[in-house]
């Protein structure tokens, strides 16, 4: 299987929320890549993930940063490949830190920017496949598959624990 | 042209921010359509919407909404056609409450959330460029062209006015 | 009893805040029933919800959410039937987005919202007591009798642990 | 026409928004008296209208305040008649130190908070109406259509100005 | 020892913030009483009190609650004892929601607003002292040998646990 | 007339807040100085202003200022006597800085903060007044009639314009 | 002179902001240069400067940029000359989101931040004049020059307009 | 080795956030003192501090305060010494308190401020690391190689704990 998504962080520690995103992707069946890529401490590996995205056959790449979480929007800077932003939640300011320099961006670059923290990467993997499945009807299939059968896990009434 | 992408807004006045989507769309040579739909004035409208999205060839909705802004989250809920949101600003929040009103999505049902206002629709319609590109080497080639040309367009140093 | 109040929440977790709902109702005598109604992920059981809340006698309905909560504003668009709603508290912004989606409706569908969490579930179950006594003399008593207990049960002065 | 409706706000400044709910509730036909209560210049007047609320035949309160607004949660403190409260926008902080004054009140004394400002105002003035409704199929009549000519007066697509 | 400072708070759990007012005013020997006055569940009592803090001799107030906290600014309206304010911090807005309720006055009812939580209280404690020294000379005296024992007390240089 | 109250700010733009402050006490006849008194560029001035404060018989002081605004902090550090804070409204930040950095301080050294801009100066005005009240019973008579003036001037209901 | 301030700003629109620092290092005798550098539509620019600071001989980097504010913190990792960063105010968020996106920095890349604004802009100057002045004595005379002008413009008292 | 750096904090309390800067310096090779110099509590010791950096050789002042931190701005009105601001996180308000405290500085005296905590005080080390390496070739040399092996340290990918 070809790797259409790229997963990339900032820091090991992002991992912890960033593999929400890569567990939907292996529910889908869609092959992916996770790797490191710090905005500010390797920002060559950056411009190298960046500049090479297409002629790798990226489609969609999935970044994750926290703090001062510049990585999502510098990739959306060098390659057109859609990128999605997740904001990692942070110790003083809850991730809002994370949120608006991922979301701010200026006209003409984009970031999808998705919730705060864990379900944000969750969703990062589900808009990842949305977009595959603009152009893949297998995709499609098991995405819609996906989508009614957390409808039909939900019961009808609150229980008690 | 067959219609790929759907702006939708929650009201008129959301149509000053959200015709900047439609400027990008239009430079870019990608056809759309643009709609009211009001999540609680026409709920029915927004259910037939998301429902027709798939069969309809729509590859892409970009839904702006300010305040309680559900119109973006909704729509997700009933296609699985990529929604990318635009959070209207508003008077007396600036806008914060539709952001999280569109951001803040449970996991499931992703909206690919812009910046807060005009910035952000101008972006919508590059996103929806930019997803569109995944399987249309023509979009493609004119999205590079554009991301090119504003590049070459900014100038050295600043000038006094 | 005839079911006068609906309890409905997006998701099983909300159960641990909105029970104090229930609680209050059951202290003050009135029939209920929860019931989950997730916006995003079983919209159809929200649109039948909602359509059938006046023929089915519902006088309130009181409807809890977390993050994009979307729920108590979309029943608000689909019945007349007055709405309270509960913003959850949430992990990352502590409830400020639930407040923010659940409160900012646009003119024509209030919901009435009350406090971030317990205290805001338990006054729900307050101001459907409320409504319903407006012509209920019945509940307006027990009502009464309730707040006056409560008035009754402060001490003149603290004391330590 | 006896006065179901009491709309009380804290100044005279607070009478450019609250006359808002004034105009939903002629609209209705729903009778109604507007009087300024200030929770801290006339706190005895405050006092009376609370304690009267119920023998004088009021059915909804509808309190306005902005800034450290106490007269909502205050006049819930004094009876047992619905109050709905509106957070009138601030200066300062936008009507946010308004909105924390009406809704974050302890369990006991419900208010029931609108949207911040004019839409919030208006908003005030349905949800009163779906109180009535309850008990009043006149009311529910009128409240029915009015929602219902509100649906059927969005255009399907937005124009330029 | 006439008692010429009340501490007064809304609730049992406040006492927890409030008791670092009382302990200030032990350490400064000013005589005090500590009351629960809740400003929903027992306006009355609020409203007594006020009426005669003055002939009972009460030279100024210290009043802490959290969340709507509308004590310490009803409290102000009823007399003119100078009312200091201590927020309590609240499980979901901080204290926020307790801080702008307290500090947002209108012009005519000031409240003395202390910082948030357990220093807030310690500070409403000085604060007294501070006042009742204008024309206290022993306390005047007392309260700056509490100042210099302060200042004396911070070491050089810090040092690892 | 002694001087009883100093009305200090951090600069020449502060003024057109804080003579809010000067006008009530112009009102309620108590002599006042007003000066400016900048933290950051006349520190050694505010140094002997708070060194002599006692000795010169201020007996209290109110002190606005905008920003990081650490005049009334640093005041309160420097003297016993009272110190009431005003937070200057800001351009970006609405007052919020002023607020926070007025407000929260350490124990030992209470600010007496007011609400942002000018109510909140004309507040401090009858804060202070509200303090000299405690020993001068002249001060007292007048500040009660001003509160009963401000009482009795607030009509029944509120008329369009 | 040789030039040893780079002032760098995201676009023109940052001018009327960032002349503020230009205009303190004319009076500072200090050569500067001023450029366009975006991170986002020139992101070779910015490798390009940051990678020839040092040896181009700039001691100080001023960098200023809105929204989402990349500049200052890929600057940051690009060179060790210092970046000083300038939050630009912004028209939803007021430049909070600038302010975060340059201050929240991760262990390894410090922006040293200043105000929002105008005042952030002439305090870089003056910061990049400290620094300088740490191994410069004329730069230090003339800063010690500015400051105790500034000192000595400070009327005693605010007058009216 | 002369003392080049000064690291001053409010309280005791602050140096669990501060020795980041240390433990920065010490791997730097960079010689300091640290003090405790509180704003409120010891003035004069803030005072004689400011006055005496220029003459004892301090080239670089670091700064940690929380809540209404006062003192890197009262430091930097007292010497041009370049002074370093960290934020210390503080409990109600996650040190944004401490922030705007430090920020927003007037006109006159900038503090670079760093972020909120922990990463924040490392931060300050290397900024002041980064100042003296203006003009200390040794001490640039070992920046650019703590600097280098802080990139090198990223691994490609993440791992699973």
């Amino acid at each position: 299987m070809t790797v259409s998504v790229g997963i990339i962080m900032g820091s090991q520690s992002d991992w912890a929320t960033m593999k929400e995103a890569a567990l939907i992707l292996d529910e889908l069946g869609i092959a992916y890549e996770a790797k490191i890529v710090s905005a500010h401490r390797t920002p060559d590996r950056l411009w190298d993930y960046g500049r090479a995205a297409v002629s790798r056959g990226l489609k969609v790449i999935i970044a994750g940063a926290g703090g001062a979480a510049h990585l999502p929007g510098m990739m959306a800077s060098k390659t057109r490949v859609p990128v999605i932003g997740v904001p990692v939640q942070t110790k003083a300011l809850s991730g809002v830190d994370s949120l608006y320099s991922i979301l701010q961006m200026p006209k003409g670059f984009p970031v999808a920017t998705m919730a705060i923290g864990s379900a944000g990467a969750a969703n990062a993997g589900l808009m990842a496949a949305g977009i595959l499945a603009v152009s893949d009807p297998a995709v499609a299939e098991r995405l819609d598959a996906w989508r009614a059968a957390l409808s039909a896990s939900i019961p009808e009434e609150p229980k008690d624990d």
